[in-house]
């Protein structure tokens, strides 16, 4: 790791907060509703955010799907009732929720100083804290003109179950044979108690889930594989290997359907988070849905002639919070200029293309590059302002590369290319641009 | 149009309910919530699918930010209340409901007969129907822990309403000039009350819907323009021209904000449907926007000198309507086959590659074929059963193109490429499989 890098990297919740003035300035997450006064914890996805959200979610599910061993699922986000009794969450998906009496402010019992909650002591004022009920996460609403009790259905709060519930559909039309597995890119709601820190923790949010099916015994390998391949993605985007780590859960930690859990947090200013867990969740599900269901939920081996319930292993990421992830891992303060050291594959522009002024055979010359230059690579042409203040919008927005359209070019065909991290500056034949951009995109390093 | 490949294309439900099995047993389509007996007109997308989807998302993505006058969004479903105040939704989004007194069937008053309405009878079996009731069609929840009237959210009932709150960050944040447009897909919900036909009327539903903003004056040759557009686009992806019309709104038709509107219609077997709408929405919505939030929505022309509120032209399509379409035009049934004559472009496997039997030889050779077709093309590899019957499962899954390697692609490197619709086949270079694939790719014709 170069040190140098490092520079000007988010280092505290100021830097942090630079961050989220960047993104609302620039267009990459706008306050959801601003004109209303906003929304709690809801961001919209500006055009620069929707379009390093594609990149990512293109990238998880080619890393996914391109395997001949896992297919892909679109499930709905409204689900049968009973999904959400036979998962547990129904019972058990609470936080505990106390209120200050005094001041009226709201907490979950277990975020508060223990010191506290023993002596019944509101964190902000003081006041006595009512006791703590339980408080179910899930977003409830009414199916059909109906508000009665039949009619209720959740908004899930994780793409897994849809999964679960269709393991003998997707057996069975895919043909595949365990170890298989199912991919899932979709929505999830959580009636978060105290949502927070910008796109981390919202009540909305986009879920990257896969589900390995594997024979009871291989789930321990299959597991260890998960772990390391996933930690191995995380590094492909580009960020910086030592603000990732594993963490394993304890004991205590671990949830009710989990033999074994990891979390890959990163060290975001606010502290160590998750990013994304994998979960040994053994046949749990799978068993519960037999049991609420009356459906056989097995799965018949041909080769040793048995039948048995698999043991799934499954990898859920967050979408929003890794692009949370490569913005505040990208992020770069300098003495005279602000970037984003995205990786140029997940940047929402490849190229910017500038002439160097506003003159009829520039902007002609420009228009034909630009005409082809497009074709491979999503670049956007800057006209307005000096070539300098041109290269620092582009800078902070993360497009990694510059081509700057001069009076040589007319005369020789070469154009100037200019590189966002290190800003060295190179001369090359005009008709190389797309074949220069291919390499650098290729062999760039974090 | 070519009469020859209408033969057994769907003609009626009956044939409708075929594709309903085709989608089933193929993992096309799942009932959603399946084994819990299925959640009403919910559906989940299996492998193929979701594919399929994706590249009709992908078609529609490209064809509108490829072009430099339309950026992206991608805004949260959750947005404050008073968003649906100012557009009209909470007051006017209603259906008018009735019930029937003796056999309690639930019916839209204005999908009835008028005959039976005057006499306020049932329509199934003749006992008397209630007076009508407006039914508003929007879900509600609730945010935060309190289950009371201030915490009341509504999930979005359209998309356009995050573009049109969104519109002065995304004029602001990409140095946009009017005429530009806004393109977003997602996720909305109406609690319909009388949801059906597969997936052509969900309660979940995506939406892709772009708002073009003009300058107002400039609106009606705007919107014959996206007419057109539009229209070339359903074409573009395969569908065949008689299936396809527009039909434009009378004035009793038209929507509280609209000034025109046209749908373009397809031919389903339960009749002309709209796929897609394309609405001439004026300053409605901003001047709503500006009045309920107190914020300016106006746009300040630079040449012109002028304030004004931009017009908007809207042209918003169904997703799941659309893949509807897609499968219901390119249904066939044959004598002794069917098969889904789906654009290439947007069919979820290319190619699929079958080693003529079962033995290392051919494996090995496929293996390297394989290995290196799918760096190009999604690939799906049979090699189970008859090779006529594996024809058929691609035929049935509308895989345009068979590749066979048989005893003498292992002498003279050559293979057997087979067309799904014609069921022509040709001999071939097998180092020349991608280059074929990608011309008949591009130049097939429906």
């Amino acid at each position: 790791m170069d040190q140098q890098a490092e520079t000007g990297a988010i280092k505290n919740l100021e830097d942090m907060s630079e961050l989220v003035s960047l993104c609302k300035r620039r267009g990459y997450v706008f306050p959801s509703s601003e004109v209303y006064g906003g929304i709690n914890a809801c961001w919209d996805y500006g055009p620069l955010g929707v379009e390093l959200k594609r990149n990512v979610k293109e990238s998880w599910w080619r890393a996914m799907t391109d395997r001949t061993d896992i297919e892909g699922l679109d499930a709905a986000i409204m689900m049968h009732p009973k999904v959400w009794q036979a998962s547990g969450h129904v019972e058990g998906f609470t936080d505990p929720l106390v209120d200050c009496k005094k001041c009226k402010s709201r907490f979950r019992e277990d975020q508060i100083d223990a010191a506290l909650v023993a002596q019944k002591k509101c964190p902000s004022c003081g006041g006595e804290i009512t006791a703590p009920r339980q408080f179910n996460l899930m977003f409830k609403t009414f199916m059909g003109p109906l508000e009665d009790s039949a009619a209720v259905v959740y908004l899930r709060p994780e793409t897994a179950q849809g999964i679960y519930v269709n393991f003998q559909n997707v057996l069975q039309t895919s043909r595949q044979r365990i170890p298989f597995g199912i991919a899932q890119i979709g929505k999830a709601f959580r009636n978060e108690i105290t949502p927070g820190n910008f796109i981390f923790r919202t009540r909305e949010f986009e879920q990257m889930e896969m589900q390995y099916f594997v024979k009871p015994g291989a789930d321990e390998a299959s597991f260890e594989t998960w772990k390391e391949l996933r930690f191995q993605w995380h590094l492909s985007n580009g960020i910086r290997p030592e603000k990732l780590r594993l963490h394993q859960h304890a004991e205590g930690e671990l949830a009710h359907y989990a033999k074994a859990a990891f979390d890959i947090q990163y060290e975001f200013p606010f502290g160590w988070q998750e990013l994304e867990g994998i979960h040994n969740r053994t046949d749990f599900d799978l068993k519960r849905h037999e049991q609420f269901s009356g459906k056989k939920l097995e799965y018949f081996d041909e080769v040793g002639k048995e039948r048995y319930i698999p043991y799934v292993v499954e990898t859920s990421a967050g979408c929003d919070r890794t692009l949370l992830v490569l913005l505040v891992d990208a992020y770069r303060a300098g003495a005279d200029r602000v970037w984003l050291k995205l990786h140029p594959k997940l940047a929402p522009y490849k190229v910017g293309l500038f002439p160097l002024m506003k003159k009829p055979e520039l902007m002609e010359y420009t228009d034909r590059v630009f005409a082809d230059v497009r074709k491979q690579f999503r670049t956007f042409v800057d006209e307005a302002g000096s070539i300098g203040k041109r290269y620092r919008r582009q800078d902070e927005i993360g497009t990694p590369y510059g081509v700057t359209i001069d009076y040589d070019t007319l005369s020789n065909h070469t154009v100037t290319i200019r590189d966002r991290d290190t800003m060295a500056q190179e001369r090359i034949p005009a008709e190389k641009i797309c074949q220069v951009l291919q390499e650098r995109i290729e062999s760039w390093k974090p």
